[in-house]
């Protein structure tokens, strides 16, 4: 009997190509209730009653010996009982994953760094760098206004020479959104920009120094991560709707490959760029876990409407809580293996070809895009048998 | 044997937390189809011709003893024979809720008071009391630019002193859409404005005036609801996705909950706020019977990707035609049971938790909301026998 | 046995209210790839790899006697084999459709004639002008600024005077977006416009003279198809969400019939303002075979939520392809179809009602609009013994 196609999905390795670490110290109930969510604590509203809590209690409290859809006080008790390098450990195993692209850029809490990330999980890891810390890092060791430029730019080129580094990202998203002027700015226009950003330093706002990184991302040459849409509500969401980056993208085109991350609720935004754009690709990370398995279909579906089957990827954009890289690959499997097997079953798409696209979405358009190298001697996403 | 989810909300009494009356009056051919559409008459078109149309015709023709989808004309005609009464009666009785938070500011018809809808349903009614009404009244009365301010803000809050009142309302989307400055505008600000509006008196159109009113409710204390999305075609809808409120909804952030009507086609973005911001609450009312029981579930489920449980509230926004408040109800029942017993079928949700996330969405979210009393001794939404 | 709703759609002829001409030469490899996307060539990845790549290889493989689901490059092989005519012929034949209403003024390839198209079809065909086309052959005829905007209108009257011409068409949408002005252009700011753009010719992109080509439609008092959402990256897709056409709907309201093209993502806002204009039509053309029969109903869902019956049309916007005439219409049967059983299936529809609907968006509201005749003695769109 050959292996359906979910069944191929959830054997299949994936490539995480977005994520960031999690939490090495215990997390009691505040900081676990702050991680479950993209919003501030709600008084008098458990975070749990949401589709993400839910998911958890489904799909997570199994993985710490508890039954399935167990309550939030018992998962919390459970948790903190086994301690954080244990849970950590077990849905990272759980998550099938063997290749992180790690974000260092955003850490609130202390994190795994991607080397601790990889090994709990049984992977490998690379790493992303934030163009946003490189810049304000530069701010903040001390620089004048007309050297800003060339000293973001170099800090840049030292900090993608490290090891492991495999692409840029940027949060322009959360700093001014996307509905800035395309052209790189003049020379004494970034000059003029530090010369007010400088003194005070701190977060990076300015709309001329974040076209500024976003021309540095063109100049280094690596793949630029885009945050777009969901986020926190620091986010305006109607101005990160990736569309309003047509310019900049038709004054780039030929140069980086620019990745949408998240991307909801423009999903069907992002894939028009990535079926008009020859150097746009997108995944529906965040989107994954916060939805879950009830859902992952139905955005995966609006994704895929048009997106050419080489540009989506996957990412989980897990946070703090290993129970998110684990969501976000389940719901990825189980969202992407029902749209594929419908699709054969509808006689709509050949199996041979749905096998192609999990396994490209699953991790070879990642790898072929960072130049990662082809999956070890691991398990075999089909069974060679099974293929016909 | 134990209830469906489906069977239980069927079973719950609602509350319906913005609605209008019903017109008193017989309803001749052309006012019952100028109630059945938001948009204007179309020459050669019948409004029975339309997603809401099939919808009267299928349930509720039956309830005026007439055959499923029955036509048209058979429809008009038994409706005129019952009587507006006896028509009224039966589809508020049928629709099963027993609380209406009624919006008394929109009257272009004679309407039911919230009394006369509530007594007809056997219900209890409250009042919503909408601002610009307000605002419009005092320009009426007669006042000078530069007591405006205090004289709206004054009327305002004697309008809410009336017994009953629990919320306001705002259509300022319908005035200026909601890319507006979101700071609370000076007094000097408001006086300018006053002096052009006031002359001419009207319909309060002002930018400043209309922030005035959304400030006004900050001080007011009470829930604000606001229009969003889905209107006549007075609406720019680009302009009335409430992502647009971010900067306000920052800028109020612990004052006053904000409860997001209709939202359709942005149920996403709405989704988003309720995510992210402790004071946003939402609907998909007005859209529900619209799009009738064929798409209800698949608007709740988009709604529902990633609104907290307890940010989800149930409204027909139904105005006029009593098919409407049944109308609602019925869509909200089925696409919202549907949704609910989907995943409890799939394991992706116990039965338990479907159980209370629909009596937290059909009533307990408005009733905690707007400190409504607990349900009365009427029927239990779940047989106890029938809990687990 | 009664037909099913998906039998009455798949045996119905259909009006295909725009689409373009097929390359009458033979198409090598880059032809057709290029073809097959609105995007540019993706270096390494084939266009095949797209959900219309799969779907030409399902649904048209066989009709070039191949196996469903052939490979693309015993595709493009059968398919030179053949030669144009032939493939022309089978694809068009196929696709059961009996009226085309062309554009004509989309040609970078030798196109065949509308006539030619409906011949190789078996077909009758009518014209679409389209405007831009006018008013650049007028700017490279030569004409004074001040005499342009009368020269405008002139040839426009004159073009639609040419036998068979059922509507005119704007791609506004390519060249300023919808963020409009919605008045029409004083005649001096015709003037000046003109004396800035007629020097250079080319491409017309001034705001004011597009205005002045939508006035100009007003004015000529046919139909006017425009361009909606979804096309190539010359798009900026945020600003053309046609509700940024609400207050030129307004200021036109009474005049000429508005037919939306395409619209995705855009549909559910095309259809608000279908359901509140009485003037204003949809399709869902180019979406269709882009996103193929897997997803056509889940659009179509989306644009029936609110648009009235009567207001949606059919169309491909097939360019170039023959294939693409075919898999639009077998798209829109199979997506129409399956919405409207189920809906009959969970008793939302009455089955008479579902062909009505089927027949009036199949061919009846094209007919009705632009004044076509009715359909000749041609198969019956539902057999007359199947009828209840």
């Amino acid at each position: 009997m050959r292996a359906t196609v979910q069944e191929a999905l959830a054997a299949l390795p994936l490539v995480d190509h977005h994520c960031h670490g999690v939490v090495t110290a215990d997390l009691g109930r505040a900081d676990f209730e702050s991680l479950l969510t993209e919003g501030a604590a709600w008084p008098g509203i458990s975070p749990f009653d949401t589709p993400v809590g839910v998911s958890v209690r489904r799909h997570c409290a199994p993985l710490l010996d508890l039954p399935r859809h167990a309550p939030a006080d018992d998962y919390l008790a459970r948790r903190t009982e086994l301690g954080p390098r244990e849970v950590n450990r077990r849905f990272l195993t759980a998550a099938g994953t063997d290749v992180f692209c790690v974000d260092t850029g955003y850490t609130p809490h202390p994190l795994t760094s991607p080397q601790e990330l990889a090994e709990a999980a049984g992977g490998a890891a690379y790493e992303v760098v934030r163009l946003e810390n490189v810049a304000e890092a530069v701010a903040a060791g001390g620089v004048e206004p007309d050297e800003y430029g060339a000293a973001c730019r170099a800090a840049a080129e030292e900090a993608v020479r490290r090891p492991g580094v495999v692409a840029v990202k940027s949060v322009a998203a959360y700093r001014t959104g996307f509905d800035l002027d395309p052209a790189r700015p003049a020379g004494e226009e970034v000059v003029e920009a530090a010369r007010h950003w400088l003194p005070q330093g701190g977060r990076l706002t300015d709309p001329a120094l974040v076209r500024h990184l976003l021309w540095t991302a063109v100049d280094l040459g690596l793949p630029l991560q885009l945050h777009t849409g969901f986020g926190d509500n620091d986010i305006r969401l109607h101005r990160v709707d990736p569309t309003h980056l047509t310019d900049w993208l038709h004054l780039t085109s030929g140069t980086i490959p620019v990745l949408l991350l998240h991307c909801w609720p423009y999903q069907r935004q992002a894939a028009y760029l990535a079926a008009v754009f020859e150097q746009v690709y997108l995944d529906v990370g965040l989107t994954l876990h916060h939805v879950g398995p009830a859902r992952a279909r139905a955005v995966l579906e609006e994704a895929l409407e048009i997106t050419p089957f080489r540009k989506l990827l996957y990412s989980s954009d897990a946070y703090g809580m290993a129970e998110f890289h684990l969501l976000g690959a389940l719901a990825f499997r189980q969202g992407l293996g029902a749209l594929l097997q419908a699709r054969v079953a509808a006689d709509e798409l050949s199996r041979p070809d749905a096998l192609r696209i999990a396994a490209w979405a699953g991790g070879d358009n990642a790898r072929r895009l960072y130049g990662l190298p082809a999956p070890g001697p691991g398990p075999d996403p089909v069974p060679r048998q099974h293929r016909d």
